[in-house]
């Protein structure tokens, strides 16, 4: 059976985790940023010594490609470089040498793939310039006002993607549709492979993101003379429904959550009763259905603790993201090729972010998790044990191989 | 039995509610202003109009005495003229007109008081200046320091006392010690009394005012990729703390009272779990024992809810205002003149300041409710029936008669 070079993959990890190398054991490789740049010509350099062919699209994203008997559709497997400030040397960085290592072991087996394979480093998965740049551009998802007040400020956006040769209208001009399915390992950022003792997280969904701002009224009034019985006291009815919301939550929605991240109390001095409570309320589950419910059975709530005479409730949606369904086909494969290799694997939602839910849009996408120890992520002390990185290549590997069966 | 004249009182009241008056039928007359300079000016034109002795010391406190058999002590009686600005016209001017009232009856009667009566109107006691000026000055308690940041600003408070004539100096030097006893009549500023269908408060005690700062620490954390279960949420504790201290207070303290007037969570956003959260507590109760067992109860909640390996707390008191406790042989009185009126009365705490607590440190101190309709204070809509205010007034004269038998 098939196995990556455990090797030459720790060892290409070494190295790329000397660009924008922090003392205290993390990188800092903001989105094409100097130690960015100059990481991206190690994988240059590094895709065409594999033998690979190397390319570069207009919005940054880089290529390595290993041409299979129908060059007409390619499987896309990767995920990005870059990293937060100050962040940990795992994130993005395993999965895109782990895709790396299991393309270059396909090519040296000798077997022509039924389909053309293709390693990715997506551009600014991190979103110091514009978030997901570079896997939204690829499915044209990029609208040309996000150019103007960018998340990272617009001068740090030109000068960045100067820096690169990127222009404006490249990267609105990035689309493609060759994709047949897109695989991406990475870290949990979480600690549930960890607690359960398992090998490999096969995702079955990134979850959307929903977030409202409820204003609880009541009536302001003095904190002295007005007997507690007759207070309308926004912050009680406030505090009430996140305490009930919190439990409801966890006992009906796990492993979904919610998260209350902001409040304040209004006129807001240490004698007047809070007359209005503006709270901050997000919520993620794997399903649009699922979050259509927490949010009916929430603002139920809310309604419920505010259904008197003197309180009441309005409701401002601040946001939303629809969850990102992972492709049953990707997650099969993943669970076949831990099969393969007698890992064991759970299937888990993803809570943050990833370039898959681009891809999702357009193409068959999973994500294969590798443990994380404590959990931790965006923080040098990010750690993955060697052993858990070389499972993770292993399947990124027999998952591919088990792609090639489904796909053909 | 002797009666006030309910005419001449009412009338008197009518004449004082036209200095300041505002269209909306409150009056604007904060201390030592235009309109209440003018009002001063009234009072001391009805004082000598009585056949009282006028005088004004050195703070800028009006007396109309009525010397007695022994002129060495006095009994002190009277509230304030001048107003928040934009306020009701009850509060404060109803107890000064009262007490003159009463004093004229009593003068009228025939009778040799056995120890000296005296009208007194004290300056400044809704605070647009120092606040309490008058009363403090009386008993000694203003520092020189609060000359120099007062709460109305310091060029204000010097353009007021110069319109009045009064000094720095004359503030620091006009403490008194000849007060037998102190009765002030005022609006209740809240419910209590109507709720009740009764007549008349009998003041046990002004409360005192404690506050804190609670800072509860848990640990910031991603909203999406820590489970609730991992969570160490600073806000789910606050909440927590705020539904039990407000269910224990009413259950176990009324009519001692709690508020939490500001909460803040940090770092604060949508997709941060709180991992601190800065908590405004304040409560009020009538003596230092019932304040010093719900300090003591409220900490111990807020310490068992952060009794957990990931929740701390930390607390700081900001700010301690003692209960003052009213007088015994005044609550006496005062209810002994309702017994003789046939009044109904009730014992009850007063949670706003007033100026008896400043005397109540020297001398027994004690203080009457009428009640205000739907308890409406420091506002334009401010209203006490004009039979409410004769039958104040006629129990302020039979507290000062009752009080003559127990203090000679």
């Amino acid at each position: 059976m098939l196995q990556i070079n455990r090797e030459r993959f720790l060892s290409d990890f070494e190295a790329v985790s000397q660009f924008g190398a922090t003392n205290d054991g993390g990188v800092s490789r903001p989105a094409l940023s100097e130690p960015d740049m100059a990481a991206r010509n190690w994988l240059k350099e590094r895709i065409e010594a594999a033998g690979l062919v190397y390319s570069q699209d207009t919005a940054g994203n880089q290529f390595g490609r290993l041409i299979g008997a129908d060059d007409s559709r390619v499987i896309l497997t990767g995920s990005h470089l870059d990293s937060v400030p100050d962040g940990g040397r795992f994130d993005g960085a395993l999965g895109v040498l782990a895709s790396l290592e299991a393309i270059r072991v396909i090519k040296e087996s000798g077997n022509l793939p039924p389909l053309s394979l293709e390693l990715v480093n997506f551009t600014d998965e991190e979103g110091t310039l514009l978030g997901l740049m570079g896997s939204r551009a690829v499915v044209g998802q990029i609208k040309p006002s996000e150019f103007e007040n960018p998340r990272g400020g617009r001068s740090h956006l030109i000068s960045s993607m100067d820096r690169a040769g990127l222009t404006e209208a490249g990267v609105m001009n990035a689309k493609r549709d060759d994709i047949a399915a897109y695989l991406e390992l990475h870290i949990e950022q979480g600690k549930r492979l960890l607690a359960g003792g398992t090998d490999i997280g096969a995702v079955t969904a990134l979850v959307g993101i929903r977030s409202y701002s409820l204003h609880f009224y009541g009536q302001a009034a003095h904190a002295g003379t007005t007997p507690m019985t007759e207070r309308a006291d926004a912050l009680w009815a406030a505090t009430e429904f996140i305490q009930k919301a919190k439990d409801h939550i966890m006992k009906h929605y796990t492993p979904g959550v919610v998260n209350f991240g902001m409040i304040e109390a209004h006129p807001g001095a240490f004698n007047i009763v809070p007359g209005e409570v503006v709270l901050a309320m997000e919520f993620r589950h794997g399903s649009d259905e699922a979050m259509d419910n927490m949010a009916a059975d929430l603002l139920q709530l809310a309604h419920e603790v505010t259904n008197t005479d003197n309180l009441s409730l309005t409701v401002e949606n601040a946001a939303s993201i629809h969850p990102a369904p992972m492709s049953d086909l990707v997650v099969q494969a993943v669970e076949t090729a831990c099969t393969q290799l007698d890992l064991g694997s759970m299937r888990l939602l993803s809570f943050a972010g990833h370039d898959a839910q681009s891809i999702a849009q357009v193409a068959p996408a999973g994500m294969l998790f590798v443990p994380s120890v404590d959990g931790i992520s965006h923080n040098p002390a990010e750690y993955t044990r060697p052993d858990d990185m070389v499972n993770g290549a292993n399947v990124v590997l027999h998952s591919l191989l088990a792609l090639f069966g489904k796909l053909v």
